[in-house]
This record gives C-alpha cells, structure tokens and sequence, in this order.
C-alpha cells in the first residue's frame, strides 16, 4: 500500500557510514554508556560525569545510539531499549558487551579491508585459512569473550537430544572453545563426562570454566586439530557448536563421517549454526553472516538446512532434525547415526 | 499495535557487524556490480564473468546487498532497486560510486579508529583540527569526488534566492570544493560573476569545472582561509555550502559577521546543511552526521534550525528561512541581510 518513493541517496549514505555504527557501538560499551543509562544517569551531563567523558561528546554519542535504535529519548532523558537493558548493562546477567573483543578483534575485521579482492578472489586473502589456521590466538579469545553469549543458549541444547538426566553418558565437545556447550551436559547429568576437543590455549579457558562448574573431575581434554585428533567412541552426543561454517561442503562431509564413527549405536551430532532460508537472503542475520566466512575462510559458509541435512545424510547418518533457539538468531541441528 | 517481543540480541550483532555493511558497498562498487547487473546480468555466474570476480565470492557480496536492500533476489535472479539503478548504475548520470573516493578517505574513517576516546576528549584526536587542517589534502579529494553528488542539487539553489537571470549579479562561493553551486548562478544568469573561495589545490578543481561549464572568464578566485581572506563586497549571494557544521557557534558566528559585511544591502547568504529535526535524532541521516562532526572537529555540529537561525540573528541578519532539498536529505537556509 506504501505509495511509489523518489529515488534518495539517504540509504546510499546509511551504508557508506554504517561502519561508524560499528564505532559507536564499541565506544558506548568501553564507557560503560548503557551502564550509566541504567544507573538511573539520563542526561548527557550526568552520562558523561558517570564515565570520565566530555559532556559533548556523550550527547552527540547518545543522539547516535537513538537513530540506531539502542537507546531512547524522552522529555526526561535518554533511557534503555529493552535489548539494551538485557544485553548492554554490564551488571545485567546476560550482558554482552564482552564479546565485542571477539567479534571486532583487528584478525576479524581486517578481512574486511579489501573485500573486492576477496570477492575476486572466492575466499580469504588472509594467510593460512584465515580464522580457522592453525592455533590461531583468535580462539582464546573467543573462547573468553564469547561465553556470556553462549550462556543462555547453552542450556537449552540437552533436551534437544533427549539426554538422559543420569547415568553414564558420553559427550564429545569439538572445537570446544569457552566449553560452556558441553558443560550444559555436564550440568544436565551429574554422572556425564564430557571431552572438549580444542588448541591447547583454549582448553586452558574451557577448563576453567569446567573448574568453576565444579565438573572438571569429570572433564577431559583432546589437543589438537578437529581432522586429525583421535576422537575414541561411544559418544551419546557429538557437540559441532559454530564449527562447520568454517569448511566447504565436501571438507565438512569428510569430518562428518568421523564424527558418525565415534559415536554410540544411538548417539546424535548436535549442530548449532546460522542457518539461511533457502532464498540466502533471510532472516538478516543469518543470511549476512555469510559474507563473513567469505572474508575470513577459504571455502566456508552459512549453510542451509537442505544443505546441511545432505552433509549429514552424505556422511551416513540417518536423520536431521532443526530447532530454532529461543533468544538467539542461531539453530540446532539434531542428526541421529 | 505490535505485541511485545522477547529480549533478542540480533540488533546488537546487526550493529556490531555494521562495517561490514560499509566493506560491502565499497567493494560492490569497485567491482561495479551494480552496473554489471543494469546490464543485465542476473546470476552470480554473469556478474562473475562481467565483474572478473569468482562466482562464489559474487554470490555471497550480492545476497549480502540484498539484505541491506540495494539489491532485489527473485527466481530470474539479482535485479536493482530504484535507488540503486539511479545512484549506483556508472552509466546513469545521478551515479554516486565516485563519492566513496571521498567519504570513506581513511582521513575521515581514521577518526572512528578511538571513538571512545574523541568522546572523552569532546573532540577529534586527529592533529591541526581535524578535516578543517590548513590546506588538508582531503578537500581536494572531496571537489573531485562529490561532483556529481551536487549536480543536481545545485539547479535548485538559484530560485531559492530569488537570482535574476540577467543583469550584474555578484557570487561569492566560500569553501567552494568543486564549485558547482557557485556555477549554478552563472549558468542560471550569463552575466553572472562567481569569485570562489577555497586552498588553492581545490580551486584548481572548481577552475577546471568552470572551464568545462564555459564561465571561466565569469569565474574568479581567492585562494586562503574563509577567516582571513579578503572577500572584497557588494556580493547578491554568498554561499555557505557544507561549511558552518566544522565550526562552534561561537566561529560560526565570527564568519556569519564577515559574510554580512561582504553582502549588498539587498543581498543574501546561502547555507546548506544537514539540519536535524530539534529532537536532534530525526531524520537518521542528518541526526548522524553529527557523529561524524564530533570524530573529525574540535567544536562543529549538525546544526538544528533554531541554532543555525540564531548564529544568523546574533551576526545581525535579518530573517531566515529553511527550504528542503529534492532528492537530497540536506536544507538550504536562505538568510537576508
């Protein structure tokens, strides 16, 4: 019904700057300005008197996060969207702020630096692989950086699979990271026993994590490269959290064949990733995730789930199942031996 | 009438990546995809082929611009939006892909690298001021670049003023860049003389299109700084064109004096600026320009009406007047002696 518009540049220019976007996300969350927000500080004089800033520079900072949606503006003040309060209070359990030091970290966003040259080329121009080289310190921080949003997301993995709340139980964790996916199990079933499979600079966070859990008597630990480690067998679940985007197809079918080996007669492969709809162009953050494993990999990519359910069935497993997660744009993928 | 919706961190992720939107443009244009697809290219293997890019790298950057909405997808393939075809197509004569050349200088997006820290300080960290630097070589970039972007403004800024198509009629264009709204007034009035203000290096630039556009012996210079140079007077119109949003009020002010004194009694200044609404977060484009003058500046600002009307009052103007632009989010401010 919306009547035929003139052309305008203003989305032409929108893009061209979205990168300051970028840029005022990460400098409100260094100052702590949604903190503030939520401490009750509502003017730009009181903001920049909570943080150390100049009080012009959190006006104009706090006029942009309005335009881009993360912060309110009344009569009274600036206030809190409902995401920001979540996400955004650093006091607020599900804050996270943190991640930023994975997600904007100069070894992902300098693929970005000449993405003509990646476009020409079909993958990354950055040495090794990109992000999945080997022993990339770009782990260890994802691994701390990124466990605040895992969090949420991760408890809600066992029953997708039907885990059992006790008795022996066997999980494989590959490509752990911060671990908190595996330790869900841990913490569903008190007799599960969990192996992370990671670098050994990122299992040191997993470890901790497994510690503070109080699981690590029951937490074991694989050095090593996902394609060449030697996994065991008998596992009732194999954890691929964020892992196959990283590989082409054929390379993914491959490594999937191993996981099948090593797991139990009624074992599942547990898959969590950003999964386009089959037109590549939904929901938003699925489909743009794409162009970052464009940018950072060789042959990696956002997968849909017909191409994901044919890996899986290529590699000899019997069934795929999806599940949306709740609070994330992510989906988990069930696919039985 | 929306119901509420759960917490839901995918704007923070949209924002987070938001450079991406920027690195994606950026390479859509060096690669002209755009043009490539208004010749009708429609698959990632045509544009592929047209563009000398892999298919596989086509693929992802286009369904990416689809979801930043300057592409369409549909079964026959890519297709362009309105705006894109007029803005983003090289053969059409609104394209605006030379703009990059200017708007995304790394001395401008340098200036977001510690947007914390210019938020601190109230001010650019950049050395000498900023982009208004003595003779910054980044003003010749923008004359040459931003061209086209005024082109069809610039047609519209004659009648606002009410400028006699015959007769002596006097322009002084301060900051010109590359002159065409000055060159506007003497296309509109043959006998028209239009001095141009500006560093010498981008004079060169305005000479050149004078030349091109047949004024040259209508087209005199004065090379310098808008604050010191000599304007000589009796000038109809002077122009004010992206220029006030460097300055404090308080410089603004200064200059607004000395642009007064230069005017014939009947005469008026000419402003064009981002102007956002008294919210100062609406509209988008205008509001977050803002940003962009507290990361680049020491003082300036997207000026509001009332501030922009009141820096004319106090330099002693007389009355004001705020006109919208077509097929452009900036206003031109027409102020009489």
């Amino acid at each position: 019904m919306s009547a035929q518009t003139l052309p305008s540049p203003e989305h032409f220019f929108q893009l061209t700057n979205a990168y300051q976007g970028t840029a005022a996300l990460k400098a409100a969350v260094e100052l702590e300005i949604f903190t503030a927000v939520a401490e009750g500080n509502r003017t730009a004089q009181a903001i920049a008197e909570r943080c150390g800033a100049s009080e012009r520079g959190v006006r104009i900072l706090c006029d942009y996060l309005v335009v881009t949606g993360l912060l309110t503006k009344d009569a009274a003040g600036y206030g809190l969207t409902q995401d920001s309060a979540v996400f955004l209070d650093r006091r607020s359990p599900a804050y996270m702020g943190g991640s930023l030091e994975f997600l904007l970290a100069p070894s992902l966003t300098s693929n970005f630096e000449d993405l003509a040259g990646v476009v020409r080329r079909g993958g990354t121009l950055s040495e090794g692989g990109g992000t999945v080289s080997v022993e990339n310190p770009l782990w260890v921080k994802f691994a701390r950086a990124m466990a605040p949003m895992a969090a949420p997301i991760a408890g809600a993995l066992p029953p997708l699979v039907g885990a059992k709340p006790e008795g022996k139980f066997k999980v494989l964790d590959i490509a752990a990271g911060h671990g908190l996916y595996g330790l869900a199990f841990a913490r569903h079933n008190p007799e599960a026993e969990v192996v992370a499979l990671d670098w050994p600079g990122v299992l040191e966070v997993a470890k901790e994590n497994a510690e503070r859990m109080g699981a690590a008597e029951r937490y074991l630990t694989i050095e090593g490269d996902a394609f060449t480690a030697e996994y065991g067998e008998g596992y009732d679940v194999i954890l691929l959290t964020n892992f196959l985007h990283h590989f082409d197809p054929q390379t993914c079918e491959q490594l999937l064949r191993k996981v099948r080996a090593a797991l139990a007669p009624e074992g599942a492969a547990l898959t969590l990733e950003f999964v386009p709809n089959e037109d590549r162009v939904t929901p938003p953050v699925s489909a743009a995730f794409s162009l970052m494993m464009l940018a950072g990999t060789n042959g990696g990519d956002a997968y849909t789930y017909p191409e994901l359910e044919r890996m899986f069935r290529n590699a000899g497993f019997s069934s795929s199942e999806a599940h949306q997660l709740p609070a994330s744009p992510q989906q988990a993928i069930v696919s039985r031996k």
